[in-house]
């Protein structure tokens, strides 16, 4: 990822998460313990970039930025948590290191992913923005979270694994809800801050879930291509636990084409904002990039 | 529990409950079905009751109260959902039907109640209300439901049980976050839809966290004293998770004299409002007498 002011806005957002997580060493120690080891795991920070890159590219103060930034990434980071149950993915790794059931126990993980939840929309809701952009803000968020979101898209996700058959259409519409929704969240938080008008927030959208579709065909597709090492979780798990993917519905080079494609959409909207979204380009950039 | 308007007060949040929750014939059905399940199963609506009533008390129109009487009935509703779970309480039963992780399945019931959590922030950040009174409300909304409120009560309910040593004051902290926490809140929601002044909102405080103490010190009893059929879940439950209770730490007869004593701090608490807070004063004896 170019290092555009990617460095600064990664240690702002981890100063405003350590400041919003509890204390670990006050009780319930377990339970605090936990909601720090899901939330300061070495992510990439996508989500609070795509936060910060959307709010400075049009005029917002940076400040005003910290809260959605923790805000959005306590949502994932919560999200992460719950995915990686036994009943949900059963995943024992996450970034390399245990997963939050591992480290700690399952009541645990359910309880520090509830708890995470709230408080994003509790850091959201103390936010220092005027009350009109912070209710804004949260029912962005809550949308996005929730069963028309996040939520809901891990339900079709569910739904779609083991066999059964899907369409590409619906592929599309499961990944713009269980991961795009909360990337074109990102976007919109930034946005808001900065009081965009209602034509920035439609290309803003445009190029968001392109951004959000083109971070899931990525990620197919280096489940099919990458190892294990550099991915940090299991390589190979799509096919083997039968998961719709774009490889599986399309074929690698349809795949490969489609990702093109949605890196150009996310060119061609940003396009008329010159220079002044190249943080949000990069970002966009990243996502089609990446190696795990 | 006497019949002030409690039973128009229950049909309105059903039906604003009815229009909030998703359509179980759309997909994705098994998430909507089980959040319809969990959120609709004949619970008492205590919760939104104190809403209605501390709000009609104080002079809010009735149809500023509909939004946080859901919001705060589906976080109640996303928390039995969990810890039903089985690596939580492990419940099968509640209220006399399958827990949602048995009437669909572990993984449901996780999303379930994320996306329950997720639904109340929603409702209340797009209510008919102006921006400053939903900021309030969601401010109050999402403390009451995390790490300082119910989460973290639940997670020093964990730590205590299995035969720790717990103090009476450190059971009531348990409590007053665990359970009391959105009792409060639920009381707070319909004074701020009220616009009460300060000195009103410390009184309701004063009797919302001696009715949230008297619900579990009546549990506590009822579990002691009850029989399952009437309870609606097993009866002795407690004493056999060696769970930390009123009861196995202070004896019967102490349990109830506090049980009578956080009565009276309820009546006195209301007494200058006169027959102005009759419904919640109804509300706090209901839930002293309850039988289950």
């Amino acid at each position: 990822m170019p290092d555009i002011d990617f460095g600064t806005w990664r240690a702002r957002v981890d100063a405003a998460l350590a400041a919003a997580l509890p204390d670990s060493s006050h009780a319930p120690q377990r339970l605090h313990a936990a909601m720090h080891h899901a939330a300061t795991n070495g992510g990439k920070r996508m989500r609070p970039l795509l936060v910060y890159a959307a709010g400075t590219a049009f005029g917002a103060d940076i400040a005003k930025l910290d809260a959605p930034a923790v805000a959005v990434e306590l949502i994932h980071a919560y999200s992460l948590v719950h995915d990686d149950l036994p009943a949900m993915d059963d995943d024992a790794l996450r970034r390399g290191k245990p997963t939050v059931h591992i480290a700690f126990d399952e009541a645990t993980a359910i309880l520090a992913g509830d708890a995470l939840q709230s408080l994003a929309f509790d850091v959201l809701a103390h936010a220092p923005l005027d009350a009109d952009a912070r209710v804004a803000m949260l029912a962005e968020l809550a949308t996005a979270s929730g069963m028309r979101g996040m939520c809901g898209g891990q339900a079709l996700d569910i739904d779609a694994t083991g066999g059964a058959a899907i369409s590409v259409a619906e592929l599309e519409r499961l990944h713009a809800m269980k991961t795009g929704a909360l990337l074109r969240a990102s976007v919109r938080l930034g946005a808001i801050a900065a009081g965009v008008d209602f034509p920035t927030q439609a290309r803003l959208d445009v190029f968001a879930d392109a951004l959000g579709l083109a971070f899931q065909v990525r990620d197919d597709l280096l489940d099919v291509e990458g190892d294990s090492a550099s991915l940090g979780k299991t390589a190979g798990k799509d096919a083997a636990q039968r998961k719709a993917t774009f490889p599986a519905l399309l074929g690698l080079d349809a795949t490969r084409a489609r990702l093109a494609a949605l890196s150009d959409a996310m060119r061609d909207a940003l396009a008329p904002f010159g220079s002044q979204t190249d943080a949000l380009a990069a970002l966009g950039r990243a996502a089609v990039e990446r190696k795990h």
